[in-house]
């Protein structure tokens, strides 16, 4: 049984994903596909790397993903194949691995990443706009088949990475950012529950807001409140209870969120 | 073949529901998806409701249905497991399956509900925020697999169920409401055609508009003609031909729609 | 292995291309799906046609493909059912097919195309306004099932076809136009690679721009600038580099676009 998921910024408009799927039959009609997401802001590779590594595992060992978020399509930048750690991935050499990888890198797994130079696993006359189509379908399709990794290319040891903000810490103050906000407007942070725990009477500030607490369910406070909560991927998460955090606070991706123990009242 | 339809307010951007599918395929790999919509109202168990109901009955008996509008995630209330009929559901006890139930108590068909108190068929440690994920996800493909829906839990007999507008008759006078509103704008009533075939030349009126009698298509009128027909589930319906009713009218749900029988001119 | 796809403009808020699904798998429960797109305009016939036309020539000989825009659902417009060249196409006759059919005449493929009038292979008692999930689904399924296209009604050899904007050539200047635009605001011409190939040294001009020239990817140029190249199905297409052209030029489908030999300086 072979698994395959795709994640692009393609959109749901044009048909650029059931392409894709349609070029994967072709090749491993066995296939069988689970659509991540193909609204990731367009050209957003860090978008993509996060919503890429919330999901992946969740997935059977062995299941491949390809993950297309590609301004650099036709360039220089390099199209990859990757074993990391149970699961197999597609797409290009950009950054759009960053969090899988450095996951990969604490916990010690296995990595092997190919440079895909083997046009006889591609369709024939690749266009410069669309691998996700003539490039990276075909191989995840080959690699679903059976073909070995090596066979695709050649090994490559310098995957591209991006920066990731980091929380950082002074004294009892911990200062982290916004990282991703999800459909409903909620806001998710880079400062995680374990960090958290270290706060026995949190206080969260970020643009002109304050919280006081966290909460453990949204229906926890009434409609409309503004709340701190954890979040599904054990991050802390600001939202307003069946609203619009982003929309109600006006903050997006980078606000800085602080975070302090409540002094108690003198 | 085991099918399996989801149903959710998670929206498409963030790779929720195929984070579910991963979950379920690590535990039911034959397990096979059909997405119903996403894109229910955020928070809008109502509209998931009646989303649902359009839509389970044309699944093959034994279809699985998880139906997840759930702003009380993490409260106290309770996750379920249903049969109800031929088919199995799988959401929160927050009425998202009201018009199921309901069908199934005038229909006198066969329903075992099951309050989903056995961790064991859930993820470790379910988040407070995303039961879809931790709870849901499992629990149907445990069911895919081939558990007894009594292993999940603890029958119950008083599921929350939503009260229903219905529409009211005074004299030759049928008054109801618009209860829901496709992407086309047509603006669907809780008036179905059992109830409009009592009148032999009806006149629709609903905010500043009147409409004089039934057509039977689209395309019997000319683009941009507001027309009442009989929609795709039997309701009276009333559309802009070619174009948007929920824009030209600016009619919601709620808006109330008086039908009555055209006098005859003197 | 039997694959259908789906290209509707119904959207994914209702869960009708789900229904759909519902309804084949109940006669064809092997059917293994791809959605193409439910995001056509609404009733835009001709962007569907072209949405079609680059999609499902991608999947594998035998595939199955739905396509419904259909303003005139329920009118005397025909539903019909048609293999053309290696695929089988399942429709209302309104044009939808325009671009597919129009291949096979000009490649002399085989097309037998069938007006559908057995209501044995649909859904009983069919809606006037919804022949995908009651004429179009079922008869899809039944032929995946292995019915003959035969059976399912008569042959015609007039299908509805739309009339296409071709490109006019005028000495050294050809004149196309803006024929479809993609989600990320590219603007796709009816002008392809190989009439391009004729200029050396081209100038693109459009409403108030000009472009000198193509680029061989969007990575080629800084960020914001307008470019032309060659899209992904070998056309000429107007884009900004990490932008949306549609929304910088202000172009829409149906924009005449000239392309002219450059003149050397003197």
């Amino acid at each position: 049984m072979q698994f395959i998921t795709l994640l692009t910024d393609f959109g749901l408009q044009d048909g650029y994903p059931g392409i894709m799927k349609g070029v994967i039959l072709g090749i491993a009609p066995q296939a069988r596909f689970a659509d991540i997401t193909h609204l990731i802001s367009p050209q957003n590779i860090l978008e993509g790397a996060l919503a890429l590594h919330r999901s992946y595992r969740y997935f059977p060992s062995g299941s491949i993903h390809i993950a297309v978020v590609d301004p650099g399509v036709g360039t220089a930048r390099r199209p990859i194949a990757a074993h990391i750690g149970e699961h197999t991935f597609v797409g290009p050499d950009n950054g759009i691995f960053t969090v899988v990888i450095q996951e990969a890198v604490r916990a010690h797994w296995k990595q092997q990443i190919i440079h895909l130079t083997k046009p006889e696993y591609w369709l024939p006359n690749p266009s410069n706009v669309f691998h996700g189509r003539d490039i990276f379908a075909p191989v995840a399709a080959h690699l679903a088949a059976g073909v070995s990794i090596d066979e695709l290319g050649e090994p490559i040891a310098d995957p591209v990475t991006l920066e990731l903000a980091q929380p950082m810490r002074d004294g009892d103050t911990l200062t982290g950012q916004v990282i991703a906000i999800d459909y409903f407007g909620n806001l998710s942070t880079n400062i995680f529950a374990q960090e958290m725990s270290e706060f026995s009477n949190p206080t969260i500030f970020f643009g002109a807001h304050s919280i006081h607490g966290l909460v453990n369910a949204f229906g926890d406070r009434p409609e409309g409140e503004l709340i701190a909560l954890i979040g599904p991927d054990q991050e802390l998460m600001i939202s307003v209870v069946n609203g619009n955090a982003r929309e109600v606070t006006g903050c997006g991706v980078g606000q800085e969120v602080t975070v302090r123990q409540r002094k108690p009242s003198p």
